[in-house]
């Protein structure tokens, strides 16, 4: 059994992480750290989990980390994490880091778009941008691994195939994202508050969000080209799912079918992409609580548009599942152990 | 024009009261008070303003109440109500405060449920408890009213005409309470944080809500007996409502018509009770809004008891609404001015 | 006070039409009609009016109508509407069609897209598109007002000032519209059953929903030039609200004050529009129960594209407060009455 | 590998079996009969299996199960389970039926409560009333199991170890039920429409709701007297999820330390009654998606009361978990099977 820790382990991440984890046949959690929480049982923190894990949670320390585990999860927060995976780096061999802080090649842009000094640099050139479905190779020998955001993951999925094909206008790329609140975090503000929240639709951080230069750097990788796009997130009234509806103008005439065939093609060998055949459109609670990105493509031969709709479980593929997926690869399991059923 | 001020208007209480308060055809609002934004527009602070009132917040000042105001509502959480109102009656003819501070004839009581030291027990002897289906001819000549809970109002509009009517077991009420999330005011908590209280259902406080001596000192106060009984709040996922159920045992043999009756012609000339016919029940969003309190009534024949479903807006009746019922009750308007459509 | 007719009055539209003209000072409403309901009282099918209106549905007739009423709200749906108005028209002065049936000018766009046949062409030349903000003085004179869509009325004056401005490229247009459940209207269906739409998020009719030549037709006779668009609607676990994202390529640099500007002098004269000034943004509970349209500006340098945020509520702006804002218009009454809290 | 069948498959309780059984490592699922989508696969009924379980649904076949099939789980609704139980005995071994049907001992109480004439009643003396807690000696040898009510295993099992140490005044039973709105199954209907059920709540069937004779029934039983008790469900805006606030007068002074104690020794052998040690509290989402029931126990000394609270996840524990529950006893196999994580 692989001895795994998770570092950060109250946010919605973590807690996924060892719901997903429980099920998982060959890993066994070692350690589980929360500088909030240390001391109390998982279960204490949460319920859902008393009599099934209560396991007790304690405040991070690197010697344990090096006594204890193989592989470390860390699901801190942006900012907090880059402090941390360095210690993580050279206590265990392999570290899935769930936050934004390692997914930037340049650390002036993360400068920029998360508004912190990056304090471990050097890390950077060496993480690897953990998409299975575009970096399975780099993934299998990687010591960092940066799990994508989110967004990002139901983005690049629903472009993958498009921009790899050459098939759309690259600076014609609008990406409305809209998500359920976990997205948020679990710390209380006045804007998560359920009366302010309910029964309230609302478009937010307009041009501004720390997505948009993750997507934009890979998606600038698929194309071999420079790529700025527009990406406008949206808070929706529910708890858990992303759907993002991709807008894109083709740069030659090509029919439905042909477009279906080119992205069914491309994840032919994938198990966590669907691509739905019309008339079926993705729903996020299809994929509630599953590592699956469902993905629609519909062409308005109107306006010479193609719109991919994709969905996913933010915690779900654009968190933990992915990370459990990541580790899969990693150690070279079955990609889908622990994560279907 | 009645020139009216409200104390600590940025609570969820507070803005209900200006909404209402901006259709009433005799009043103007000269003050708005608020510790946190104050130098803020109230259409700063609640958007849906912007535009309708845009007056600015300023922080208490007991001279300028003095100077503009004629009656003053304090939507002032409990606590900071008994350190305030004492000043605001010494500015102003009349003061209706919407907190719990002084709807408890016995300081010791508000110390053990409420958890604080009441330093204005010489007012509580004079408050009136703003209930006006039950203290109408006392709202008339009051200096200070209590204006009622949300829990406590529905509960004991359903209790009022049972109790003078004698027709339970003053020993076995069993008030089974239900509110939505809005009653636990506008402080962000991870409690009320959007993921955890959305498809959620608990049971809180039991046996220690602060609302519990206040129904029995109330319903005591209707029955001519002591009375202890059973309270028990639920939260539910839904910003608005509150909807109690209420057991009660008979004493005697009577029909479901009779009680019917009896609860109809208690209320025959009160404009916000409803006594719904059978088969008709209540639900939330039918006095979502309103001053409204829906009741029915079920006779459990089986079991010779008496079930009685009563619903209300937290806010308006629970709160606001019923606030406002008072001023016009004190001033000798119609009861039901700015609170009909 | 003028007689007003309502036809089709149980449904969501209707509702709101009563709730609002009860609240009208220059109104009476003498018919309501309802093939379902007839025979029984309005309070009886929406008990939320128990007591304040319950007057007793009665089937459509359009003698009684010509007798008891100066001026008729047709709340039926589309396809049905087509067929009485004709009916209603030769029996009262003025018509105001709440459904998408008169609201194209060209007959054959009507049957492709809604897929009826029109049965009363020869009014559509003479119908006025009831958008009070592009057509008021065509509205003051007309006899049939074609009451304009909910998704129609968000998106044709998010985009109005910038259309008829020339800012932008009429081919980039990009509609991401989403809307709560109430849109979809009170028809039972397994789509809108709760457990199917609650925690859930889709996108659905993509290219294909009824508003897109409603949207086109508007939208070229604002800008002058043919327009075709993309229109993209989306389901909301919400009851009422729209929110449109309307993404636009700017022609020419432009600043965003400068856009600011345009928009705010465009609805300087304008009571129902509330253009924000940046950092605001509009939120679908900042409009719920008000005939408010707020619309926020971002300009994206990054792609010199203009992206325009605008909220309504379905129901109110996007139906009934519209409908008597129309109704106000050809009175020659102010705008706001009976729609300004 | 046991071959079972799952008859009326595309109800929500039928969904949640296949989602069970796919995770149970010692059955396959051989048939899934539905007549209203015989000839798609599952998963077009239910996308969130797309990939994962695409069987074809067939139409009921008594021969097809005989052939196929060693235990069947019938999911049929109420009223047409007693049609086809009779056809499913004589071809298989063993049924687990998840309706009402064969719940009640007393044909003419289910006349009464259910409106449908009993045209099986020669099976009802043989069905084993399938609450694990209650009767796991007489599931071990049953042919056909009555999978408990949802509303009554969480009542059930609040007032088992009351009952069974004679703590309680049985004419005092008192049950406050709550249900998420999937409780309602999944047929369209204006009540359940979103609209009309999101930010609402309600009780309904007050005294009447067809579980009340079944909880009567094994009440009864557990307590060796008859039992008469009150029983009011309500209809709370969530999808799943149920909680029983149950209301009890004590005979004797018993402390609540003592009452943990007989409740906590009563559940010692049982893997899915977890009993909350103070000050917890269950909430509905701690058991969303799982076999648990938690309960929490409360003395209201001022009433000498006994509090029970209980939540279950209603098609879960209340339906397809505990008929998995129940087949895991029929075939000897560890009880918590396919239950856990």
């Amino acid at each position: 059994m692989l001895r795994v820790g998770i570092v950060g382990a109250t946010g919605y991440a973590g807690k996924e992480l060892v719901r997903i984890l429980l099920r998982h046949s060959k890993v066994q959690i070692t350690t589980i750290t929360s500088e909030s929480y240390a001391g109390s049982s998982f279960g204490a923190v949460y319920p859902e989990f008393r009599g099934l894990f209560d396991y007790v949670l304690s405040r991070f320390d690197q010697e344990e980390l090096k006594a204890k585990t193989d592989l470390v999860f860390s699901a801190l927060p942006h900012g907090l994490s880059q402090e941390k995976v360095p210690l993580m780096l050279s206590a265990v061999e392999k570290v899935i880091d769930l936050s934004g802080d390692f997914r930037l090649s340049d650390a002036s842009l993360y400068e920029e778009w998360y508004g912190y000094k990056h304090q471990a640099k050097e890390l950077l050139a060496d993480s690897v941008y953990g998409l299975p479905e575009l970096n399975k190779e780099k993934i299998k020998t990687a010591k960092l691994i940066a799990n994508p955001g989110c967004y990002p993951t139901a983005a690049l999925l629903a472009l993958l195939p498009a921009l790899k094909n050459k098939l759309i206008d690259l600076t014609s790329i609008i990406i409305d994202a809209k998500s359920g609140v976990s997205g948020a975090g679990r710390t209380a503000k006045i804007s998560f508050h359920f009366p302010e929240c309910n029964e309230n639709l609302k478009a937010y951080r307009l041009g501004k969000h720390q997505h948009v230069p993750e997507i934009e750097e890979q998606a600038t990788i698929m194309a071999g080209e420079n790529i700025i796009l527009n990406f406008t997130p949206h808070l929706i009234p529910m708890t858990r799912g992303i759907l993002n509806t991709i807008y894109l103008r083709l740069t030659e005439n090509i029919n439905q079918d042909k477009i279906f065939s080119l992205y069914s093609e491309y994840y032919s060998k994938e198990s966590f992409v669907r691509i739905l055949f019309p008339p079926e459109l993705p729903e996020t609670r299809y994929v509630t609580g599953t590592n699956f990105c469902d993905i629609s493509l519909r062409l308005d031969i109107r306006n010479n548009m193609l719109i991919v709709v994709s969905v996913i479980d933010n915690l779900v593929k654009g968190a933990a599942g992915q990370a459990v997926q990541n580790m899969n690869i990693l150690q070279g399991w079955p990609e889908e152990e622990g994560l279907i059923l």
